[in-house]
């Protein structure tokens, strides 16, 4: 069983895993790693046996479940960091806090072609994965036991991701990260004090100055952050306050494919197909934050390696602008 | 100028520093960096004039500056995040904050010798690096703009190291880094609460439950954290409560030293001299927050690429349990 331990100074709670561990020589050549890429791939279509028998799956046509003619397809991850099955024994150890690594790991596997970055897929492709996304966020809302369900993309080896073929990740938390705890904090006191999402206050802003705007449609608009931690960073918000990503009615998907399929382009085409992350924002399930939190989904394409000591500090030197990142996403020619 | 910018939700500040910066495609090249190993090596006695103008050195005998017979050196960096002279030039731009960016960003040069790692030096030579960290926090902490000194260690290509040989850097600067802030607003509410200090409390338990515990000698102590965000991080902590890396006297350093050394070693061999980096987190030199925080000392080897997503999250999956991490480091024959 995986624990879930707090740190008891800033109160950040990590997954020690140990099941995916091993010796400590088996680190020493984790380091350049590169994705699986082999004719036994687990997520293309005939291999099904290969993963976990799936969740759910977007077929075409009616068909056989772990079986081939599946669009989209969301299966457990086969080394899951968290265990879905049992309770969360929360205790204490002296000054420590710790509890048992209760959650759900799954993985989306976005297109059955194995060769198909997440941007090359047409737009309605993409919007597919949009909706399981929602699909499996509503349905592990209705667990009590999470507290948060985050949905992320590693894309590229240098990226994180272990298997070159497209996908994202879901995980189920007991506990609220704290990149969404920091802005959930954040946005609370702005709206205290001014009855207005800060989120919104950005839209206005940044259309306004105009400069760090890389795309727009009716619904979205792709910025680059005034305050961007790594170059290029982008981030992709409604346009109209939402708190919750999979509130999102059929319009609006239509629009955030279209949206990510442009973004996704540019970045590939000025930055030559980098890895990347994505990471959706969105309001923890069981709290009521719609009101002043405003979901929204951050890509983060990997490119420096001068991020040794960010890790340590929370401090970060970014050498791109984020109005010079903007003219160049927006500038390119698709 | 490099800009400093803040985020409006989360309160984190950034360096935007283009002066490092150049087109797109530059960025696509950067990933798999190497560190510069060559006959022309800034860093190596005999070639101090490829150096901005020292700062300060060691000589053990009286000698010339910038010229060889240092034992360690101190330049500014020749490629400098921030820049030292100016106004702070505080500004609103409609919503966001902005200021110039201010600050210095030196190079601790820590031996002569190219091929050197810092856990390679004799403990003698271990302290009079930590000589040299505390004579110049102990200069910067007189100008009033600097809010906070960060030092830290990049050692190795992937921990984002861009020469070779072995050295440190300081980098002043007009805020506080967020992991430091966070720190000390956790270790406030703790002393508020209970009128000690949260990592006094932790050096307790820590010695007590003894499976955490790396080494030990009569004035520090290394330990694993409970909850750590990576494989075999490390912290090493003054036994003794101490607000101020800087007060430390000649004997605390020798201890400090050695204990460097014996964990630098331990870790060298573990894990096959891997990449890593080190953080000194110690109080602003400006709020009196010398009660309640305990300076300390945090090594991150750099082992795993799993890290994509958690940039974008503050969650973090760990493979190794701490407890099992510390008994690799502590059983290790030296």
């Amino acid at each position: 069983m995986p624990d879930l331990r707090r740190d008891p100074v800033v109160g950040r709670w990590v997954i020690i895993s140990t099941d995916r561990s091993g010796r400590p020589h088996d680190f020493t050549q984790l380091l350049p790693s590169r994705p699986i890429s082999t004719a036994l791939c687990p997520f293309c279509p005939g291999q099904e046996r290969l993963t976990p028998k799936e969740i759910m799956a977007y077929r075409p046509q009616p068909s056989e479940a772990n079986a081939p003619n599946w669009s989209v397809r969301v299966v457990p991850n086969k080394f899951p960091a968290l265990q879905v099955e049992g309770e969360l024994g929360r205790e204490g150890l002296g000054l420590y806090d710790r509890m048992n690594g209760i959650g759900a790991h799954e993985v989306i596997i976005e297109t059955p072609g194995h060769k198909d970055g997440l941007g090359d897929l047409p737009a309605q492709k993409i919007e597919d994965v949009l909706w399981a996304y929602r699909d499996r966020i509503l349905d592990l809302k209705k667990d009590p036991r999470f507290r948060y369900i985050l949905i992320f993309k590693n894309h590229g080896a240098s990226a994180g991701a272990t298997l070159e073929h497209s996908h994202s990740q879901l995980i189920a938390l007991p506990i609220i990260p704290t990149s969404v705890s920091g802005e959930i904090e954040g946005c609370r006191a702005h709206y205290q004090q001014k009855e207005r999402c800060i989120y919104c206050d950005i839209i206005r802003q940044d259309l306004t100055d105009g400069d760090r705007i890389v795309a727009e449609n009716p619904e979205f608009v792709c910025v680059t952050p005034f305050a961007p931690r790594f170059p290029f960073e982008m981030w992709v918000l409604p346009k109209q306050h939402a708190g919750y990503f999979e509130e999102g009615q059929k319009g609006q998907f239509e629009f955030l494919a279209s949206m990510l399929s442009e973004v996704l382009r540019r970045m590939d085409k000025v930055l030559a197909r980098p890895p990347y992350n994505f990471v959706l924002h969105s309001s923890p399930p069981h709290e009521h934050t719609g009101d002043f939190y405003h979901w929204h989904l951050e890509i983060i394409p990997k490119l420096t390696q001068v991020a040794g000591f960010e890790w340590g500090t929370g401090f970060y030197i970014n050498p791109v602008s984020p109005e010079e990142s903007a003219k160049f996403l927006r500038d390119t020619r698709l």
